[in-house]
């Protein structure tokens, strides 16, 4: 298939980048159903590592499997797979090739307090990523967390070594900690903001929750007001998000969180579409359902965003 | 236009660094409508990162867009253009070469509460500026915080490396956390030793706020009575502060603070140019407002430093 | 011996790793009684540097003298012997190549309290193993501790650096710490989790314990109760652990803890054997008792795990 | 001026250092006024850092201006001068060659509290004092503060690539902090301390404060009562703390301290040449004087230690 | 003298050492009057340092020379001399060759508190040792401590590099801190368990305190009632330390403590010979006497360890 002008359209954006990394993003959006379209759906498999093997993969035992992952992405025509190493390194090289992987270069397990706030551990490398043939690095930031300069120079340091490697970075932008409520987590402030940190970070694909009407920071809700900024519904509020990521020349796409029904699902995805995301990243409503139940419900997900 | 007396004088202060920063000083001074006169404008844009992105960009919804600041440094004829590593990568091949770049190297958000005094997070580096055509870096000090030696620490290895890479160093000095009160931050005592202190750590150019009529330590009070210096008016504070920057050879510029009206910010910029200062950098004032009401003070300003 | 279709199997799995992590591998797998079996007994001695000296070895002070635990392994026919810096040097040059050597590469003492959660020490590096031929390294976490970001990240480099160097890695994942109950260490959830986090980290051999009729973590209950995953038997939790790791494609084998009474360490062998366990680490069950009954329970437990 | 008998049997106790670091020594020891006669006076101007702009210049403003510096210790027959890394390059090139320097690389502010005990910022390191030209780096310890390990430590790093490239290495030593009482910071058993201190951790020269007829430390004054080593007078005092430098065979030089009066610095001087003393440092009474005076005092401080 | 049986038999114990190392070891035991009987006597001065220098050389003020101590453990026949950098620094080059020096790599002084557990600072390097022409590193370690894991990580870098450099690597072993009570520290169980750690971390010469009828732990107490290990006499305490320490196969050396009267030390002496100690580190004893004194009582020792 021929690279579509939306393609060389959204290239245009990283300029600053390098062959090797430009290439990277192109066979991400060339990928699988969605190839050409501009949009992007990304098959995340790290809840063994967050929050244990029963609790991610009892509900569809084939997924204790490496790789039953690789070939679920692949099945479903997902631009991407993302794993921490284990996962990545246990079929690699029986998928060597198949399909663009995203190695989770930091994560966290449920088990440790660590006293404080949210801060992952960095469990694999950029050298890690090229050894094994993935297309990105992604890394999680929790900004709001007393940890945040620690999780920004270790992103600074991975981000500038992936660059140089010709990989793309995809960023996770969860904010949690001191600095904002649980309620507020997902405000539609926060989450503009946290798209914002991300792309300033110099991501190349950002990852945030979708949206709640909700103002958190008194001083933005000033703003908000003052200009009328509209956070009534989905669209609107996923609208203000991809503008907070620099007018929309990032992509930045959204997480489904908890396993939920089918039509939850889908009705979600409706609205981030209508608001202009770039696409979703679905792990537990993908892998937890018998591999058929995933592929369709994968199926619908990719032809609201598009696909033929 | 061939390099003025001026700026050849300005250089001279600097003869300890390489040709290759000292190209870079030269580029900066020799750029713009205050080209060649030694004084500078430069429009810094960190507050998406600083304040997110609707407290910064709603007032002028254009400024979500990273193309358009490069843009209207270009249009006002500022002499650099100073941002976060995003805001910068995203649009430093398109207008490679038409406006010296500060790359600002770190930066702060306000979700995080870091629980204790100011400090920002290292987020980009000297190998990134020179890959993105950068002719500064740009770093923020917080002198009176807890966390000044990490600072100083962190700035030296930085300075030590854009110089051998011949980059400029422009340094931010605000005094801020336990050693300080709120009010005497912008004391006169406390912004000339601010100003000081980045001369001593090897800062090219350094940024200060205006300082007030106010003398914030009890040691400093006794010699500023003593020796009669004389800080009523605005001019004699900046003179004040320049001649604390080793005796007015090294370049100190003054920041606007919040956006304000026209009126105050003009008043202001005149006390500034009497005192001899170098100029300003100007955000919020400049890229909040609709772009031709921006450019109408950027003019006004640099007329007022001397611009034809 | 030629290498049996079971080893072939099993070194499938590495698919990602270099020949000459595979061969080590390879080396520990077609050594000692069980080899081409796919089963392990490995001979541990760190207790002196854990536990002190005259704790260790004065049940059978044969052991104080390094030369011993060489021997045993070698006589008693094990896969390998693993033990710190100082033990493996003493004698890794007059038992050059008779057994595969583990490294251990951190250590923990009980003399030092620390202040906080578990953490050991890192007392030897890849390179030393490298200098003094060992097949692998082994690194002890314990998820579940306030340390784990460090203990990860340790990890992390060790395990980059080992595989890079053609050695295996060898985890302990022992679970410890302010995140799980005294009680709860040794529960079949955490065993199960400790297990994927090993593997997700990129072990290719994990140690676990034993682990118990029990589950820890609320959340997780809800979720073994719904999949009615069986717990009640060793067996059954020692599946469970199994298919944790990879549904079975990582080598995890099983301590036996304190020294106890041969048909109680017999008993649970069986137990781990006919879950699927890999094998066994026994070290003060082995080294405390006088050689020749060491070697016969060492032979019986070998052949509970297949040998000839 | 042929090499003095006096400098080659100082230089004799040096010789593990390599040819660069001897002949940087032999430069000090053979520039200026005192030039050959084994003592040394050394003009430091770090007191713009150390205690801001105003209280350091305001008494003599022509010190605001880098040169003047440099300017003044040559012109009063200095061995060499000293200053941080703003100063000296604001000036190195243009007195190149002129008088050996001392780049200062680690300063404290008086903005700052850091929450504990004292210790200095890194701001400088041996590859700029290298790139300026300088003979040697200067660095502050504080012994009896919290910090101790941090800045032996910095300090052991620096002082090893300081004489790998050749340099010489003058130690501030300054007991300061939780181990010491204020009155007793400056006690003749501290001081002699603090010399054995710096000569231990390799310091070329160490400058430490006029010792007080106070013992500090009971235990210490148990040795001292009982070997009746005499500190009644200042030469006695200074002839201990030269003792308690090897024996003699390290340059150990005195601090003035706040500026006082003429008689008052000129008696203080004569007690230490007279206990032996190898010169002074003199900062805030040389460059807070207008310059004729400074020259003058400078003149009559030389004289005492032998100048012609 | 050839190399005799003994040495060779010791030597044959560190074969996984590469021939610099080994030629070091051997340079030390191959010295001095106790050359070739396997047993060794060095003279350690780092007491300046630790203590001051009045309370460390008043009593014989000759020490306050550098070249003092050289001397003396050349006149004596010592196996070896050991102090920090700059004591070394002082005579290497004048005594270059004349004597095996060990450079104390880390050490602490009685000025500073530090807050909490013990922990000495790093005050030199392998680099340094290896430029000064030493034969070994030294360094302290304080099991018992909060800071263990930085101590045992500064340390394997340290040995990892000294040992990769031809040296040999000798550890001070002292618990201390708030795993132990202070009457503990030398406890019999606690300076076995100091024995072997030391071992365990990789030291070729392991200096612990002579060890006191007392049993610390109360889980060690089980043990050594029930295996009856003899500890009333001090050549049975002896013998179970060295046990410790890889059944005899590690040199380890015992310390006198405080200065006191020559029958104490002597009878102190016959007690760790008889117990098969492999010799003394003897300083205050030694340079804190008189030099005939001294001689005479280092002589005394050494004919107790069978020198000739």
């Amino acid at each position: 298939m021929a690279t579509t002008e939306r393609v060389k359209q959204i290239l245009s954006w990283y300029q600053s980048d390098n062959p090797g990394t430009l290439s990277k993003l192109h066979r991400m959006l060339m990928t699988g159903r969605l190839a050409g379209t501009g949009k992007m759906v990304i098959l995340p498999v790290d809840q063994g590592f967050e929050h244990g093997p029963a609790r991610s993969f009892a509900p569809n035992p084939e997924g204790y499997d490496p790789r039953y992952h690789f070939q679920l992405a692949i099945d479903a025509g997902c631009n991407a797979y993302a794993a921490p190493l284990g996962f990545i390194e246990a079929a690699a090289a029986e998928y060597a090739g198949q399909i663009p992987i995203i190695l989770k270069v930091n994560n966290s397990d449920s088990l440790s307090k660590l006293g404080g706030g949210p801060i992952s551990a960095v469990t694999s490398s950029v050298k890690e990523a090229v050894r094994l043939g993935c297309s990105a690095i992604g890394y999680t930031i929790y900004p709001a967390s007393d940890a945040r300069n620690e999780q920004y120079q270790d992103l600074r340091e991975l981000t500038e070594e992936a660059k140089a490697n010709g990989l793309a970075v995809v960023v996770w932008s969860y904010p949690r900690g001191t600095g904002v409520s649980k309620e507020g987590e997902t405000a539609v402030d926060i989450a503009a903001y946290a798209a914002q940190i991300a792309a300033q970070l110099g991501a190349h694909v950002i990852k945030v929750k979708p949206p709640k009407d909700l103002v958190e920071h008194p001083e933005a809700k000033k703003v908000y007001e003052k200009y009328q900024i509209p956070t009534k519904t989905l669209p609107e509020r996923v609208r203000h998000v991809i503008q907070s990521a620099f007018n929309g020349r990032r992509i930045v796409i959204f997480s489904g969180g908890e396993a939920k029904g089918t039509e939850e699902v889908l009705a979600e995805i409706k609205g981030i579409a209508e608001g202009g995301g770039f696409g979703s990243i679905m792990g537990r409503n993908a892998f937890q359902r018998p591999k058929a139940e995933a592929l369709k419900l994968l199926e619908a997900v990719m032809k609201i965003y598009g696909a033929p």
